[in-house]
């Protein structure tokens, strides 16, 4: 209620905006109903110890969504809940998820723990510096930044991206660079290219399903090659290589989504080897390799690549901002024209300005800063991580650490399934991703995959805690079910 | 040359970004050789009249692009051209086009008239008030800004379009409502959602490109149906239907692109009947409704149709900034979890700051004010193109004037061709956009679009004159390239 209403003075989110985000929840719980009286703005102000102003403010972003109204002299009133309010609702709790960390609110009402998202939590993001870089884009190139954009791709920027690259032993010229808004128009613009009516594609089995997804859309025939802790099974690709003629290969070599697992060197150079023998195109999906815990072991494929077989998508959703729309691909020079026009026909081009201020923010040389930040956040959640999944889950579920990235994988006992424990879980307020929606086809149901993407390492330890509970009491459940269930009917 | 530099104190562009394009066109073109020494910073500033750091941020930027290089104690030096500044050149002979037109360049060198282009000039762009609010947003929301989205849109931006809307005679709900990243997109998802391999889609005869290569990569059965300056030919229409089942038509009824036609009322009530006669589905490209500048005759489709037949299309590219990629579709329900799988696969959301900066834009009411505005600059140019293609072209030439839009639609006397014409105007320094490539099959080859998006009145009176000139050129050449080719070989 209004009374355990606190502000975090050394939050970095506005007072005002705490403010109005705890107003908006507890209306929209009806925990304050309509025409209740909000407290006038100096006695909450002075309760609440901060400025008149930030009562306003967070009053006026309330009515502002049509949550309160006012009277003219007699203060500010919860309006009634209307039917896009529901709407609102149900997007609020989305949202909620990206609360900052230390902005929780306080009224002992529990957040989910989200193990289910792959995005990274706002209070990660480089929000000041991005601020600063837009003011001097907007102040150095003024509607330069807002004209319509070379679909390739801003000049200054591949010229930045093609520095950047060479640090991973990659060699790529301004010519071979495309870029994209965000490494799945990547995976549709290559779809676009290379698929057309039933033509073969082959994935790993898991793989990600926004990938699915899009060849599916191109009516492509998938074909599932099993990834193991070492890499693509090679002994099932070659089979598949038999009778397939694929147009490519779609893979994830380092912490691959959503097992985490990484190929070995060797599984790479194996995979380097078969694409020289059978003429193969692969696309390397990378979007987590900057983000290796425990070892070195993120090399590329790209970078072992001699003879342009790999086209390669990077991401800066995970370790720049996931709103800004922005990746690019590494093309060799055959498949340049193609996909030129898979981007032109896609959108045209990618926001001119958030290129710019991408370009600035590796030139200032605050990407390699922002990496190292988000790496020690993130092996830090990963430790605790390893050691809640050991501590806290029962010994029946099976899972081999990843060496780095988000992921965990969790194979559960068969007799679970990922849909009954994420229901369960989330009356817990648990999310999680079951794994049937990894798979093309005979998904199994006995596996989740868990990020620690957007969970603090406080949330990993209460929620992995509860998820054991939870899985116990399946176990014993299900034992009891099965008993039961499976007895022939005499 | 150096000497000839003017910097325009009165103009929106900053000095030094100013004298930074003008010493770069100097050393891309060629006239300030490698190892040229640039003047001294103070010396050069108490010549132009400015600061010290205008200079200085002039000759930083040269030095990011590696257009010159210091040593220290003697000064800045132009640097070598390398193999990348070729591209840059090409890139920056692209760029010139979006100059602002009160700081064009001094040194006599001639710009190019570009007619061909419909996207506008940046000096029409809102980028003071875009600044403020991007910082507003940033302000008030920030890392929400840049979290993960939901695929369909930003919600408070739903509301803001669903209101604005109903200014245009159009319902439709929040629900009803997707965030696209700009039109193009929402073409492709369109026909990611809608066609399969094979499928029939009705097109105007000649259309947007986008929209056939779109289609083309979908594998689909195009169809053209002529556009005349009532709409579209109706007992042709009829005539495809009896034959045809199409899976959808696509259609740009008011300023069409690239005839600046509109569909008459009885022509667009006609279409209402036809789509519920057949059970069509239609889709309503809406770019350039807004710039009706002679009569009030841009209704939409969507705002008569009773029986949700229509998704609409309405960019904001052409109106506020085409680099911001915004864009939104109206959906009848029936299509609504089709068209949000099509979405996610594509880009999975639109950028979250962008869409948050426009409700701001909308919510303060600059919306209609940037309307007003650009519709008094569009009409003057449009005014000035009606009188500059009357004066100025051969009779032969025919066109009917549209009512609004930025396109003009011409027909040369069938002797001469688009291309040719095209490839004469460029050497005078005039581009323009040759008709053939707005068919999807046989295209005419003597038909050309003149867009008004990016010329100033100038520019529009000197360009259309010259255009003339090197049309009646050309009449008179190929009547004579006529008589001597086509004389049987004997």
């Amino acid at each position: 209620m209004i009374e355990n209403i606190e502000l975090n003075k050394s939050a970095t989110k506005h007072l005002y905006l705490q403010l109005y985000s705890q107003l908006k929840e507890l209306i929209l719980k009806k925990k304050l109903t309509a025409d209740t009286k909000l407290p006038p703005i100096r006695k909450f102000a002075r309760k609440l110890n901060v400025n008149n102003v930030t009562i306003v403010n967070a009053y006026n972003l309330l009515e502002e969504e049509e949550l309160v109204y006012k009277k003219v002299g007699s203060g500010t009133f919860v309006a009634p809940l209307t039917v896009q309010h529901k709407e609102e609702q149900d997007n609020y709790l989305d949202e909620k998820v990206y609360i900052d960390e230390d902005t929780k609110f306080t009224d002992n009402q529990e957040e989910i723990i989200n193990f289910a998202t792959g995005a990274p939590t706002p209070n990660l993001f480089p929000i000041a510096p991005f601020k600063r870089l837009v003011n001097k884009v907007l102040d150095r190139d003024g509607g330069y930044a807002f004209g319509y954009q070379k679909s390739q791709g801003y000049l200054a920027l591949r010229k930045t991206i093609s520095s950047y690259i060479a640090n991973y032993n990659i060699e790529a010229n301004i010519n071979e660079i495309q870029i994209i808004s965000g490494a799945q128009q990547g995976i549709d613009i290559l779809a676009k290219t290379f698929l057309d009516y039933g033509d073969t594609v082959f994935v790993e089995r898991p793989t990600y399903p926004g990938a699915i997804s899009v060849f599916n859309s191109r009516k492509a025939n998938i074909v599932e090659i099993p990834i193991t802790p070492e890499g693509i099974d090679i002994t099932v690709l070659e089979e598949k290589l038999a009778k397939h003629n694929p147009k490519f290969l779609y893979l994830m070599p380092n912490f691959q989504n959503p097992t985490g697992y990484s190929y070995s060197k060797k599984n790479k150079e194996r995979i380097i080897e078969l694409a020289n023998k059978y003429d193969l195109l692969i696309i390397e999906d990378d979007c987590l390799s900057n983000l290796n815990y425990t070892c070195d072991n993120n090399q590329s494929l790209k970078s072992l690549d001699q003879n342009e077989r790999i086209i390669y998508i990077k991401s800066f959703s995970k370790v720049f901002m996931p709103g800004l729309r922005l990746a690019f691909l590494l093309i060799p020079e055959r498949h340049f024209e193609d996909i030129l026009i898979s981007k032109y026909i896609s959108d045209i081009f990618t926001d001119g300005l958030v290129q710019r201020v991408l370009d600035l923010y590796f030139k200032e040389e605050m990407w390699e800063k922002q990496i190292t930040t988000l790496k020690e956040t993130y092996s830090q959640r990963y430790l605790t991580m390893c050691k809640a999944l050991e501590k806290f889950l029962p010994q029946e579920v099976k899972f081999i650490t990843p060496q780095g990235g988000l992921n965990f994988w969790l194979e559960l006992p068969t007799k679970l399934t990922d849909a009954k424990l994420q229901q369960e879980a989330l009356q817990a307020n648990i999310n999680l991703a079951p794994g049937s929606v990894f798979y093309a086809a005979s998904p199994p149901k006995n596996k989740i995959r868990l990020s620690i993407a957007a969970v603090s390492q406080k949330e990993i330890k209460q929620g992995i805690k509860r998820l054991g509970e939870i899985i116990k009491d399946q176990l014993e459940d299900s034992d009891y079910r099965l008993d039961d269930s499976f007895l022939p009917l005499v």
